[in-house]
């Protein structure tokens, strides 16, 4: 799944993923009353609000970017039916032919990760018969557990030809707080990468120079994307924080090694709810869509011009 | 919901919580067939499965126990059948007057988080109306990324009277990796839970000594909970890893306060399959459910005996 990101990213020339994080206040009114009055104002309106608002999304977007990430939560809130609207935007999307990172920063012991990995990337036994639960592409995973949390998720992505991205330095004001602190003149984040950078090493395509253990590293902290693009070379970067968080494209040059890849940079609210930006406001509230393929453009051609300045 | 639960210890003298993390391996065959005759070998029949087999133990033990943990992974890797499995196990413990600690281990950036704690602990809006999407007591949440990811749940606890439990030092072997780092001399478990005791004064409860704001300490390192429940006095503790992974009651003392509260202890499958235990074996699989109360009534007598035996 690493190298069909990587030729997608090729064919498309966007190293871009569309965050699908579907907040109630981005979704037009007029999605939100078709659903109210199909549904009711329910969780199950609600759910159809955020589905029917990422399909249009996902149909203005999907021919000009590789891949895209729901954020598991934003479904979550509305309960199960929330759960179906996961579902069936994770199964559009990979109609599509869109690579799906389920951004579900799971962790647990041995057992219960296995349970996740199961159940996000892999197929559960039931009886003599075995399925997929909800089938993403890649899943975000959190490290505070260590090699036994994660282990279980790089079982599943070998038997599935999957993928996993660590969060190494995450893209919150207050990631530091931990993550920054000194070990032996090391950062915790540095030491999560070194680790990320070995299991990655366990997880090597069998052609094609990147792991399928990838990294999480913030947009908004250029100088430590540095830092750790040196500590993983082969490590793919999920750089989440462009846009909204304040990351820009001249933050991220660092993020890609000399090959141009490497990194694959996130935007959620800052493509899915463009057209509420001053910018991209001529398309209107009818015109969603069409607005967050025009940020689409405009990202990657930020993007773009930002590796050709470094030369 | 944090003083409900201290009164429930008190009441029933066992302060104890009933992981409920139904591996189908757990399940008796009986359950299993009744299940797969009635909805087929299929996702739904395995949620069938595991929510009648929680049913028949939630039914033997709610009288004997304050609180139940359902693993929400053990739910998820069957997909929506198996999240519609926990939100009736939800509903049902809640029913039986049980505190309900959902073991979902959740944590990302602000609004993410924000997401995660309306969808868990609080209600969500939906047009003009609002509504609980998972409802139960208590979450867990994992620290990796800062202030900023656990403040939204203090914000949902203190609107809806309920609670969480921070990861700071798990039960699992390889938690010491990045935990046990130290930092100035300090662990990194250390100032995670100097950090939960503060942000726990920020929640405490108008009557009561202890915080809603509450700490994980894996009963499989009881030197490190020693240190923890000093530097945390008004910290409650939820203490896994009893049982099965290893943990026993005399290694639990040091979790309590001198008021012989502050510290719930957790175990899953020693309960929930105690029938697969040669010491249980009697029971039979048709008897699971008295088997785990059994086993119940040994670990309330063992925790007893060892907090009887500090003095």
């Amino acid at each position: 799944m690493i190298n069909k990101l990587i030729e997608k990213i090729r064919k498309t020339g966007a190293p871009i993923v569309v965050g699908l994080d579907p907040m109630m206040k981005f979704v037009p009114e007029h999605l939100q009353k078709a659903a109210f009055a199909e549904c009711g104002e329910t969780l199950e309106g609600a759910a159809e609000a955020i589905w029917q608002y990422n399909k249009g999304i996902v149909d203005a977007i999907y021919d000009l970017v590789p891949a895209v990430k729901p954020q598991v939560a934003m479904y979550e809130q509305f309960g199960i039916p929330g759960m179906i609207a996961f579902k069936k935007t994770v199964d559009y999307c990979k109609e599509k032919d869109l690579v799906v990172i389920g951004d579900i920063k799971r962790g647990d012991i041995g057992s219960t990760s296995e349970a996740y990995a199961v159940g996000h990337l892999g197929k559960v036994s039931v009886g003599s018969k075995s399925y997929y639960g909800f089938d993403e592409d890649f899943v975000t995973v959190n490290p505070y557990l260590g090699s036994d949390g994660v282990n279980p998720f790089m079982k599943i992505c070998k038997e599935e030809k999957k993928g996993i991205f660590v969060l190494v330095k995450t893209s919150n004001p207050s990631s530091g707080e931990f993550q920054d602190q000194l070990i032996d003149e090391k950062h915790l984040y540095e030491m999560v990468g070194e680790k990320v950078y070995k299991w990655g090493l366990e997880c090597m395509p069998e052609q094609g120079n990147y792991s399928y253990v990838g990294a999480v590293v913030g947009a908004t902290y250029p100088e430590q994307g540095k830092i750790l693009r040196k500590i993983m070379p082969k490590t793919f970067i999920l750089v989440p924080g462009y846009g909204a968080q304040g990351g820009k494209g001249a933050d991220l040059v660092h993020f890609f090694n000399e090959d141009g890849l490497g990194a694959i940079i996130n935007s959620s609210r800052g493509i899915i709810a463009a057209y509420q930006q001053e910018k991209y406001a001529k398309y209107g509230a009818q015109g969603y869509a069409d607005a967050s393929r025009a940020a689409v453009l405009d990202m990657k051609e930020d993007i773009a011009q930002a590796l050709a300045a470094r030369g």
